[in-house]
Parts: C-alpha cells; sequence; structure tokens
C-alpha cells in the first residue's frame, strides 16, 4: 500500500478523555475513529489488525472442528422471552420494529444458537455440535471507557455447543481451553486463565474460565500462585497461618460485656483486647431473585472482608442488597451489634463463612445496642446456619491447590468459556432424542472472546514511549518501507521493493510521502509495524543496501534488497 | 469437512410462504434459518457462500485501490440530522439509549463515511480517498421477501469516494462499475448494467447505475436494446414510428365538443373518432417536499401512461400523491376533463411530456363537466408550461441511442452506484483546502453491492428441478465426495481421498453419514457442489476409479483417484 494514495492521518495528542494507553495510541496512530460515546469506526490501518486477529481465530477454531456460522443482529424478542431473560439483560438494547415487535440488538446469543441448533439436530446421531460466529454486539454500558476495550458496540467471537453428557463436554470445553490459550500465544499475549463465577450464565455448579491478558490497566483483579489463579472477586484461596489464639475451654457460656459506641471491629477489639480474628463480623443483606426477597445474615472472621460476588453465588439471586434499616428493625436487629444467633436470627437465612470454626469461641455482636457476647461458640450457641466461602481474597493469602502464597494483579479480561449445563435448552424446551427414543435436554458450553477487546489489550501489553510494538501475527502489515530520500532513483527503488515484497505474499506498507525523514520514522514508531524496511541515501552509497530495524528490539542491520523478500518472510516465521 | 461430525439437515419441503425458487431451495439445502421476518441466520454451508463472495468482491475492490474500513452498524441520530436526512429515511430503525440519545442501526452509511473522511483529510492533498466496508444494514421493511433477496437485516458492501472535481469522480466511477462487472462475471451472473434514478440519495442530474441479475423473479423490470439498458422506472425511450394522422390547419381555432360521461381516453376516441394518440391525457399531483405541497398538472399522449418516477424525479420532491377531490374543486377542475389550459391551470404547474407536440392539435378536457376541446395546440392554446420526460417506457419503444426496439425483462438489483455530487459534503458542511488554500466540499461517489442478496440472486439464476447448482467462485465446497459404499476399505480410500484434497488447498466436503446412496446423491444434487466424486463399490471394482459428476452439465467420467488434486484445481482454475 502506497501512503501517498491513502489518506492517514496521525496525531501527536490524543483527546483528554482517553485514559488507557491503548486507547490513547490507537487514536493517535490512526487506527479507530470515535463515532459516538463507546461506539467506534475502525479506519484502514485498524481494520487490517482487525481481519489479522479474525484470522487467527478461525484458524484454531478449524483445528477444533467447530462450524463458522452467522447469527442475526437484530433478534427478536419473543425468543428471550422463551429463555425468561428478555427483562434481565439490563444492559440490552430494545426497541420495537412497524409491526410493533420487540426486537433487540444481539449482546450475546445463547438463545439465538438455541434455535438454530433445533432446527437441525434431532437425536443424539447429531451430536456434539459445536459452532461459532464473529459478529457484531451491542451492551448500553452507561459508562464505556478506554475506547475499544470496553466499547458499546464490540465485535465477538461467540462459539456454542451441544452435548448429549458432561464427559462430552467436558472434552470440548478442554478443546476451547487450549485453542484459546494457542490463539492467544499465537499473538503474543501474556495471559492469566482464572476461575471465574458463572454469575446469571449458567446453572449453579458448572465450570467457568476466563481469559486475562496481564495489564497494567486491566480493570479486572487476579489473584494467582504458580499454576493457579482466579478472578479476585471469587477466588477461594486460604487463610494463612494456624489459626492463633483461641482461648480453650468448651463448658464456659457465653457472657455479654459493655461495648458502648463500639460498632466496629477495631473498635470492640481495642476495647476487648482481643484480635480481629476472634471477632465474628455479621452482615445483614436482602437477596433479591426478581421481585422476591430473602433476608441473609453473613458472617465472616473479623479480619476478613466479605465477597459479595461468592455470597450471590451461593445463594443463586439476581442482585445483592445491604438490609435496610426499616427492614433489620422489623426484624429486631441492632445496627452495629449483630449477631448469629437469638430469635432474630432464627427469621433469616444464616450463611457462615467456612474459616469460622464452629466450636471455638469468638465475640459476637449481641443483637441489643452498646453490647456484644463473648465466648460464642457458633455450633452451640448459634442460629442454624449453612456453611460456604465467603471471604474475599487477600495479600498473604494461600493458593488452594497448595502452590504457596498469592499475588494480585490486573487483567484485560478478553475470552470467558462457560459449562451452562441444560439452563438453555430446559427453559427453552429444546430436547433431542437419547439411543432409546426419549427426549433429553442436551448440554451446552458457550466460548466468548472479544474480538476488537484483543487489539486493545495487545497494545496495553507492546507499546513503548514511541509508540505501538504490533506483535507479528496480528500486525497491520509484515513491513514498512520508509523512504527517506528525495532521490527519485532511490524513490523508484522503493517501488519496486514494494512490488517485490507484494509478489512474495508480504502485505508492504510504502511511505513514499512528501514529508521528512523525521517526521515518517517517528509516524512508523507510532504504528508500530514490527520490521521497518527503511530506504536511504547513507545506507544505499554504502553498498546498496536497506537498513533494517526491528521494532521491539532495535535491531539494525543493513541487508542486501535481493535477500529481503525471504528474510521478512522468516522473520515473520513464513514458509520461505 | 465430515458430515458424520456436522448436522446438515436438508428438507423435501420449504414452508408455504418461501414464494422464490432461492428462498426454497436456501431453505431446504440447510444454508439459511428464519430468526424473524426478513431476518436470517445462515448456517455453516450458507456462511462458506458468503465468505467466497467476500473474497471476491475484496480482490477486485483492492485492484481499483479502495481501503476496507469498518463503519459502526449503530449510528448516532445527530449525525443523521447533520445531513438533514434523520426524518427522511422511512426504512430506518431508530431507538434511544441509557442517555436518552437518539440512536439508530445504520440502514446505508453516507453520513458515517463524511464524517470518518473529514477526520482523517485536509487537504487536496489527501484526494481523492476511496473506503468500502462489508457490515450489517438493517431496513425495516414492512414487507420483507424472498429470504436473503429482500431482508430487513442484510449485509452490505457500501463504498464511498471523494473528490476534487469531476473528472476525477468519473474516473472512479467507471473503475466501480468496471470492479462491478468483473465481481458478476467472476460468478458467472449474467446481468444488465442499466441507468438509473437517484432519488433521493444524490443531487439532481447526477449519474447512477444499477447492476441487474437476469432472473424471472427478480422484482424489477428492466428495458433494454442491445448495449443499451434502463430500470423501466425512469427509461427514456422513445416512441416508434412517425407521429401520424395529426391533421393540419393552423388557423382553426379550438372548438368545444360534447362528451357527456366519457371520462376515459377510449371513451373520448370511440366517440369523436380520433387515435389516442391525438389526445392529451392530464393528471393532477400534490407534490411534497416536507410539508410543503406544490399542484402539479401533468400531461402525456392519450396512447402513453405517465411515469411517476420521472415525474418525481423532474419536480424533485419527496412525495407525490394523486390531487385529492376537495383540492381539485378549490382550483376549480373537473374530474375526468381536466385540461391544461385555462384560469384553473394557470394557477398549478404543468409539466408537459415531450412528445407531445406543442404546435399540433390535440383533443383535451374542457374544465367543464361533459365536455372536451378539439383542435387545442398546447403551445398556442394552452397555460405557460415545462417540457419533461414523463411517459412510461413501453413495448414497442426504441432505445434512445439508435440500438433499435427495446424489450422488456426482470431483474434483481445487485449493485447500485451513485455519483452523489456535493450534497452530503455541503450538507454536512465538510470541506478540504484546494491548491490556493480555499475551502471546498468535495465530490462524493457511493457503491452498494448486495453481499447477502448475491447468494440469493446466484441461486434465481442458477438452479434446476434437483437444486441449485452454485457458480464455481462461490460453491460452498470444490467438491462433494460422496461415499455410497458400505465397505470400510473404501470408507476409508474416501477419508483419504478428503485428506490429500485438502492438503492440495481444496475444501472438500465428505458424506460418510450412514445413509443410503440415493438420499446421499440427492442431497448432494440439492446442495449444488459443483463437482461430485462418487465413491462406489462398482468404479471401484472396475479399476479403482472414483466418477466424477459434474452437477451443471451432470458429464460423468471415471476418474484415477491420483489425478484429482490436480485435476480438480484445474477444473475451478486455480494453479497447479
Amino acid at each position: 500500500m502506497l501512503l501517498s494514495r491513502h489518506p492517514w492521518k496521525t496525531r501527536k495528542e490524543a483527546p483528554s478523555d482517553a485514559e488507557a494507553a491503548s486507547h490513547r495510541l490507537m487514536l493517535r496512530a490512526g487506527l479507530i475513529h470515535k463515532a459516538a460515546a463507546g461506539i467506534y469506526n475502525l479506519l484502514p490501518m485498524g481494520h487490517r489488525v482487525l481481519r489479522r486477529i479474525e484470522g487467527v481465530v478461525r484458524e484454531e477454531l478449524g483445528r477444533i472442528g467447530s462450524q463458522e456460522v452467522l447469527l442475526s443482529v437484530v433478534t427478536p424478542g419473543e425468543l428471550w422471552r422463551r429463555s425468561g431473560r428478555w427483562d434481565a439483560m439490563g444492559e440490552m438494547l430494545r426497541f420495537r420494529d412497524k409491526r410493533d415487535r420487540d426486537l433487540c440488538i444481539s449482546p450475546t446469543n445463547e438463545e439465538a444458537a438455541v434455535d438454530l441448533f433445533s432446527s437441525v439436530a434431532g437425536s443424539y446421531r447429531d451430536l456434539p455440535m459445536s459452532i461459532y460466529q464473529i459478529n457484531t454486539k451491542f451492551r448500553d454500558e452507561i459508562r464505556p471507557r478506554f475506547g475499544l476495550m470496553r466499547g458499546r458496540e464490540f465485535i465477538m467471537k461467540d462459539a456454542y455447543t451441544f452435548h448429549m453428557d458432561e464427559a462430552c463436554l467436558d472434552r470440548t470445553y478442554l478443546d476451547f481451553h487450549r485453542a484459546y490459550g494457542r490463539i492467544l500465544d499465537r499473538m503474543d499475549l501474556e495471559h492469566i486463565v482464572v476461575e471465574a463465577d458463572g454469575g446469571l450464565m449458567a446453572d449453579g455448579g458448572q465450570r467457568t474460565h476466563e481469559f486475562q491478558v496481564t495489564a497494567g490497566a486491566g480493570e479486572d483483579v487476579v489473584v494467582r500462585a504458580g499454576s493457579w489463579a482466579a478472578n479476585a472477586d471469587g477466588a477461594r484461596t486460604l487463610r494463612a497461618g494456624a489459626d492463633d489464639g483461641a482461648p480453650d475451654g468448651k463448658d464456659d457460656a457465653p457472657g455479654e460485656v459493655a461495648t458502648p459506641g463500639l460498632h466496629t471491629v477495631a473498635g470492640v477489639c481495642g476495647r476487648l483486647g482481643v484480635r480481629p480474628s476472634r471477632i465474628l463480623k455479621s452482615l445483614l443483606y436482602e437477596a433479591w431473585r426478581g421481585a422476591r426477597r430473602e433476608d441473609v445474615l453473613a458472617v465472616v472472621l473479623g479480619d476478613d472482608d466479605l465477597s459479595e460476588t461468592k455470597l450471590k453465588s451461593h445463594l443463586g439471586c439476581g442482585r445483592l442488597s445491604p438490609m435496610g434499616a426499616d427492614r433489620m428493625a422489623e426484624l429486631g436487629f441492632e445496627r452495629g451489634f449483630v449477631g448469629p444467633f437469638g430469635p432474630s436470627a432464627k427469621r433469616v437465612r444464616v450463611v457462615v463463612d467456612g474459616h469460622v470454626d464452629p466450636l471455638a469461641p469468638y465475640v459476637t455482636g449481641a443483637n441489643r445496642r452498646d453490647a456484644h457476647l463473648a465466648r460464642f461458640r457458633p455450633g452451640r450457641d448459634g442460629a442454624p446456619a449453612e456453611t460456604a466461602d465467603l471471604r474475599a481474597a487477600r495479600e498473604g493469602d494461600l493458593a488452594p491447590d497448595g502452590s504457596g502464597p498469592v499475588e494480585f494483579c490486573r487483567g484485560i479480561e478478553v475470552g470467558h468459556i462457560f459449562q451452562l449445563g441444560r439452563k438453555y435448552t430446559e427453559s427453552m424446551g429444546v430436547s433431542v432424542q437419547d439411543g432409546e427414543g426419549r427426549p433429553v435436554h442436551p448440554l451446552m458450553g458457550c466460548y466468548g472472546l472479544g474480538i476488537t477487546r484483543l487489539p486493545a489489550a495487545a497494545v496495553e501489553q507492546h507499546h513503548d514511549e514511541r509508540g505501538i510494538v504490533w506483535p507479528k501475527a496480528i500486525a497491520p502489515f509484515h513491513a514498512h518501507l520508509v523512504l527517506v530520500s528525495r532521490d527519485p532513483a532511490l524513490g523508484s527503488r522503493a517501488l519496486d521493493l514494494h512490488g517485490r515484497l507484494g509478489a512474495a505474499g508480504l502485505d508492504v506498507l510504502l511511505d513514499d510521502r512528501d514529508a521528512g525523514a523525521g517526521f515518517k520514522l517517528k509516524d512508523a514508531d507510532l504504528l508500530g509495524v514490527p520490521l521497518a524496511l527503511v530506504v536511504g541515501d547513507r545506507a544505499w552509497r554504502d553498498g546498496r543496501r536497506v537498513e533494517w530495524v526491528e521494532r521491539a528490539t532495535g535491531r539494525r542491520e543493513a541487508v542486501d534488497p535481493s535477500e529481503l523478500p525471504g528474510r521478512v518472510r522468516a522473520f515473520h516465521g513464513l514458509p520461505p
């Protein structure tokens, strides 16, 4: 491509609302253009990156036998009503057509995939089935951010698989897990695969993993140790060290102590001279399933924080809100002095974190103003309770698999894979016949990959103060020919080289603009093609050479132009 | 691809609402799946056809130097308000986001292209610029029909070009014109390029052409002779033969004749013994530009019909409706006896078809009930009038370029190219600096191609009673291997052949399902891959051969499998 015939405009500055490095650099390098809040156009250079990413994804999904389809962008409301999600999808853009039918722009496509599946599959012989599409999605987020990283309109690769049994779903899930790893590896994206929380997507207890590209600008916090990793929100880490200092003596009865005005863990610890880990922190919530409320009392150790994600997941509820003062009064609880016992606690669902020892003595709120209860043993003195993992992971915790102490880092979620169970096939009433002719609801998996988020993640991980440093597999060009001479003879050499590299199957950009060397080299650094080939007077005079400059390492070498087609192909790992 | 691992379901019957052959066959062959009225999902076989079409389009547009971009599917209302089209686009799907901003799903993208252009181009040095995208569009048609042929959601290739002068626009317009021809030729689609009417898209008087794939099921009527062709709606054909029988004698005065109850041309002819071509047919319309009305009287010869498309185009109005009885009475016209003269005609805009001789005598309505005026000479006796081409083309007309008598045929509009002039750059206030530093509004062209309409057009033109007969360039596979033996040895031969053809860079479908030969061969005919390779007991026994069957011609031959990779590549015109 000749730049003299193609308008491409770089910018010295990005708009002030562009916070993330990738957003700034993609605007400055002329890859994207803002159409509206969270809606971007891809300019030619940006589109080239997108198509290379799509190419890698198609190859790897082809290898695991998934078939590409194209589901409609606009889907009928009726389909979402069948699964029960029409009202649950908060960010779905809904509207009505001229015939007054409900439609939406798909934010995801489980329903459409099940509908399509049911049109082609009738019996166990048709399974497993694996389909994917690369298509535009829309989620009407209130605060779109960071350019392509969290846009309202975005392109996603979404795959859906259907299975007769768990073993088959597990095999395919592993296929996708590995394919995602290969896709990210080919793009040189360092990433962590984390255990995640299925939220509303799946039946409870199903497996789900997120693929997080590590980057300081990432919105997600990941906790990891060795080969184990999890989203910090729901990470099932363990408290480090033995539980210390629990006074023994099993027959001591609980007794009230006065704690006037002391409604924090720190305050009570100071007053009673105990460690925070000997205090029980009791938190009251209202858990909502649609319009139905459940009152919940959650208990964690005094030096732990509650993970609302874990509590939600345990309860299987749609929404969780701290209990209001009115409801608290109705139930007879005293704010700041709540404890998991007595008549009030019997009227709510009590869930206790697994790190609380039911037989050990703790200090808890006395369910009376200005009082706590000492020597409270939950298993002996408390209301009936369930045990669950409720505490938020924190620095110093241990990985559950024995990998040792965890560390926290930030990531960009580029992929998310789910085992969905029968949630959608059951709710939409879709079944196939098994070997005995009985109808069964197939198991499903779904597998998302953020196609327009990937270039942003790549730029976050691969840039320097001069601009983008594209990974080879997704660069907009294989090489960037920079003509820095005004000698017409060299101009025609550069044009000739552009033609010969093109004939060797390489995508090459030739900067033949009427501009200075400094300007062109700065633009080349900003755009970040992995290899610049500088055609200039000096190297040419010194032996008819072209300067080979690698963007990532800065490595330079004077190269004979006749060697270039072969060497550029080798640089990109292409066959000779 | 192995059919045993990929669910693909053909159907004996299509739903009764599928009228067009292409719609029926694409449903029956398992290429598409209906999501809602006018909204279709593409199944794997259909998606393969789509991707091959996109490949041809990308190659040909690359050859003329157009750069691929991706504009957002959702565009802000603000952009459409700038061009003044927010209220004019009848089939646009509009909605509001959470921040209460107007958005729409793009039905076309002139506005977005101009906005993008203005972000990268500042001076004449940046022009010409040529960009295109392949993307989803939505038009909320009341009556979507014929499957992919007239869907509400569809994929379009839309290109936009920007120019400093007419000569440059003309050159690029010709480039696209030729590229479209090559694209359709490569797809083996017989087509006609017709002069068309720009409608609301362009400034008046600009060039625009439609690319019509000829097919009996087409919704458009095309009129053509030799190399000349036009959309029948606006075709500027000529009346055949000299204008005959006009009685001479220039000083005879007009005179009323009684025509009680005779308000049709035929009735008046019978009563007065004149040929229809000697009668003037006067038609009253209300022409609307937004809320502004203009009263119009249009005149054509008695044996011609008025083309409302031509009248609208001449008036440059948005909408045209026959004049209501109230307004007619207000102006003093008498229905059935209207004539283009007198006080009433002076109060309206009179437009006379160019085939009316202003100096010859005609019979016209007398603007009084039950009376006509004979010996009326429009140029002498009529109200002031404009002349325009208003008559609808009909059988027997002559082509305007001397190609002789025209014929009518039906077509499917797959492409439409427009010279837009400065309509959008002016209305949106976008300019670049010319050589003297003065701001000028660039000229624009736009070029649409119906990517999802093309497979439907191809099937309309290429099918028989057994199914689809795909053109080679867009077939879902290069070859369809049909295993019609239950001998495991032959099964593994077929699998081996599938592998070797794949290794030769060919896309091959292997029907290895556990089903009978007749069933499989019927499915192969329905799907319509250009080449079937039948692996069966007889040909194998008779000399270890595979049967080569060409779908289009039925030509059969027993072929040595070792020759197949080379011969299949040659059949498809691929290099060895």
